[in-house]
């Protein structure tokens, strides 16, 4: 077997994450039209290599903390924001991915609009400035740095797949929701309409939901609000322990 | 952002795979019954740390090589086995994984039982010994190193529930097999019965098998031999291409 001697290789380690959103607004960049979009935050390179260039908000992994820790603390660091779900996506190792040899161990992450929108706001209150930092629609982004054009692309479909096995579409949705928000967010992740009552059908039939006795009134009839039946994770990630995301 | 200034951190990077087959026979070490088993090949440690002890076959990335090359060329260095199915795992990080602070990028792997004693044959023909390597039931594993035993559950799990919306179960199979070959393969990964007849309208349902005008003869009745109808790979990845696993 092969051994390096140390790492005097060259080889570092670097994380990033695609933290992806729901936004009905018209704040994002280069986004047109009014339908709700898949939005992430990039941050906007100030050194080479590709200065100037849009990236996943990340940086590289402390010798003493775990992967998630370090995808938790470099996504704050960066843009200020603390994830409602955090999942690794996969580790991008290509030779010629970065002029040095980087390994970036990606993950991908869910905030509800609220939250963002509350985050951002308590950093504002507190004076701290986030800088370089931008929301663009998923399906309108600028250019990217090393391969994160491919990595958002891969984390899109990993949603795309995911929302068809797990509840993870409720990570856009606050913990009260009608089923109209939720078809939305169904609608928003896999880009087609669906037809109302065969989602209600289909809804029904995970039997997930619990109806509340409060309603949404509004413009439209009142719609029932409903909250998911159980407090486990959105998706089943089977016996891999939840990492610890704390930071040290 | 916090910046290391190069690989004096410390951090090294290896990877290991979990190379899975489908085992009938009795050569597995710890098992017991006679039904097909999971098995892996593990690789006894020679050097601290856990020196003694069995473990993935794996070894260090080197800076010139991309992650599945790196997972390939040791699996092979290690075991003299190519897989015919290689995908990535998880990248296990933990701080305390291993006295020293090593990022292993975990690969899975399938490989017909066939192609192993092919291969392996193949190895002793040309005087090349493989040492330190036995092969194991993967519900009778012994005393592993590292993390690795964590590991194994989690490929094991990704595998049952991959069976569940993939084809990934043919990946134990020749290119020809009867019906009762592949309800087995799904039974052995399942870890239960499947009613032969519903097996049968489930694997219709799909229509990616395509009868073939041989039929395997024996003490049963002939039983029609079927082949899968699509050359694409056993599971989606999406977008992400299939990486480069040729070893330079």
């Amino acid at each position: 077997m092969t051994r390096s001697t140390g790492s005097e290789d060259g080889i570092r380690v670097a994380v990033s994450t695609v933290i992806l959103t729901m936004r009905r607004d018209g704040t994002l960049r280069q986004s047109q039209g009014s339908a709700p979009r898949i939005a992430l935050p990039l941050v906007r390179r100030t050194r080479d290599p590709h200065a100037g260039a849009w990236a996943l908000p990340g940086g590289w992994l402390d010798a003493h903390e775990g992967l998630a820790a370090a995808a938790a603390r470099t996504l704050a660091e960066t843009t200020g924001l603390a994830p409602s779900y955090l999942e690794q996506l996969y580790a991008f190792g290509a030779v010629d991915r970065s002029p040095s040899r980087v390994i970036s161990v990606v993950y991908w992450a869910l905030l509800r609009e609220d939250l963002v929108d509350q985050q951002l706001a308590a950093h504002r209150a507190a004076g701290e400035e986030i800088e370089n930092v931008a929301w663009f629609d998923a399906s309108a982004l600028p250019d990217l740095a090393f391969d994160h054009a491919d990595i958002i692309e891969y984390a899109l479909w990993r949603l795309r797949n995911k929302a068809g096995y797990s509840r993870v579409a409720q990570g856009f949705l606050p913990p009260e929701f009608t089923l109209a928000d939720l078809r939305e967010a169904y609608e928003t992740i896999l880009g087609r309409r669906l037809d109302p009552a065969n989602f209600r059908r289909q809804v029904d039939a995970t039997r997930t939901l619990i109806p509340t006795n409060a309603f949404r009134t509004g413009s439209h009839r009142p719609a029932r609000l409903y909250r998911d039946a159980t407090d486990v994770e959105l998706a089943d990630r089977g016996p891999l322990a939840p990492e610890e995301t704390r930071t040290s």
